[in-house]
């Protein structure tokens, strides 16, 4: 997504040639015009999607749009548990291994909140091992949802999230796909070619 | 807001005759057409509004559609640190008293997402004591940013921040104000009496 290719060269800010910041319009100041835009590129292809899944916190603002813009499906997200020790009994609970801290944390959802059969449509800020997508898809399969698909902002496809989700049958939207830095500047997977 | 009051008899669950759970349509699972309405509500009063300020997880929703609803000003959400020790350099911070948990955090938002002068809607899922409403507030302070009001979905203000608020000069605005609750049963401030 070509907006959103350029945002990232103009407004983000690459650390060290290796981390992206986003957090002027995506993920602590939010520029909603642009999220708006942003899904409404993400859910094009995915039909009659039902619920839409996230993880708190910076999956909220595109899963709430995304929702609004599919008709206004409701929004689950799933919460990140301080306690090692989850009460499984009215939750779905998967581990999920945090890509910049390294530890394995529990996230849950309520079990009212998921449905068998319900068509989910997951979407995120970004995506790098999948490893938060694929928590949340095991809480969807938990429950017997079924998962139509993932739709993330920002995806560095090249750290093999992507690809994992892919091999579970699972498409992938992403606005953007960082294929790596170049000197503080950030390199796109070809814009033209298709990533769904 | 007599759509939401309904909601939260209809929906809510009280445990123990004093926590209300709204869990099913604000802030684990999501009703974003409600949501919009709320924040419709919420913001009515409010004029020229130039950034919405929340923070994390819960506020997030309310303060997207809040701003999509202001003609798409930014969203800013303040952070809870994880650390005690904040680098005071380039973030502005302010403790906040978690109310369910006692323990005090500090909250923080980069100094790039707050400008002096701009006019601040604080908008928030919920409020009680308005630790967090007044830590908010703190913030836009340090930034010289003005606050114009503080919007949340449901508030008790029987327990005090809508007042703490109000004696600085911001006004409060609330979809809903649960004054108690009886055999289990919300009882509201009479939604007839003008609240802001």
């Amino acid at each position: 997504m070509k907006e959103l290719e350029d945002r990232i060269r103009s407004d983000g800010v690459v650390i060290d040639n290796e981390i992206l910041k986003v957090d002027s319009f995506i993920n602590h100041q939010i520029d909603t015009a642009l999220v708006r835009r942003i899904c409404a590129y993400l859910i094009e292809p995915f039909k009659n999607v039902e619920k839409v899944v996230t993880i708190e916190t910076s999956g909220i603002a595109f899963a709430v749009i995304a929702a609004e813009l599919l008709g206004d499906v409701p929004v689950v997200f799933a919460k990140k548990s301080k306690s090692k020790i989850v009460d499984s009994a009215n939750v779905y609970t998967a581990n999920v291994k945090s890509f910049t801290r390294g530890v394995v944390s529990p996230i849950t959802i309520d079990k009212r909140f998921l449905k068998k059969g319900e068509r989910v449509l997951i979407v995120d800020d970004f995506m790098a091992e999948g490893n938060a997508s694929l928590g949340l898809v095991e809480l969807c399969q938990q429950a017997g949802a079924q998962v139509v698909g993932v739709g993330v902002a920002v995806e560095k496809s090249f750290q093999g999230g992507h690809a994992k989700l892919n091999a579970m049958g699972i498409p992938v939207r992403s606005g953007a796909d960082v294929a790596g830095f170049d000197h503080g500047k950030v390199i796109f997977v070809d814009e033209n070619a298709p990533r769904l």
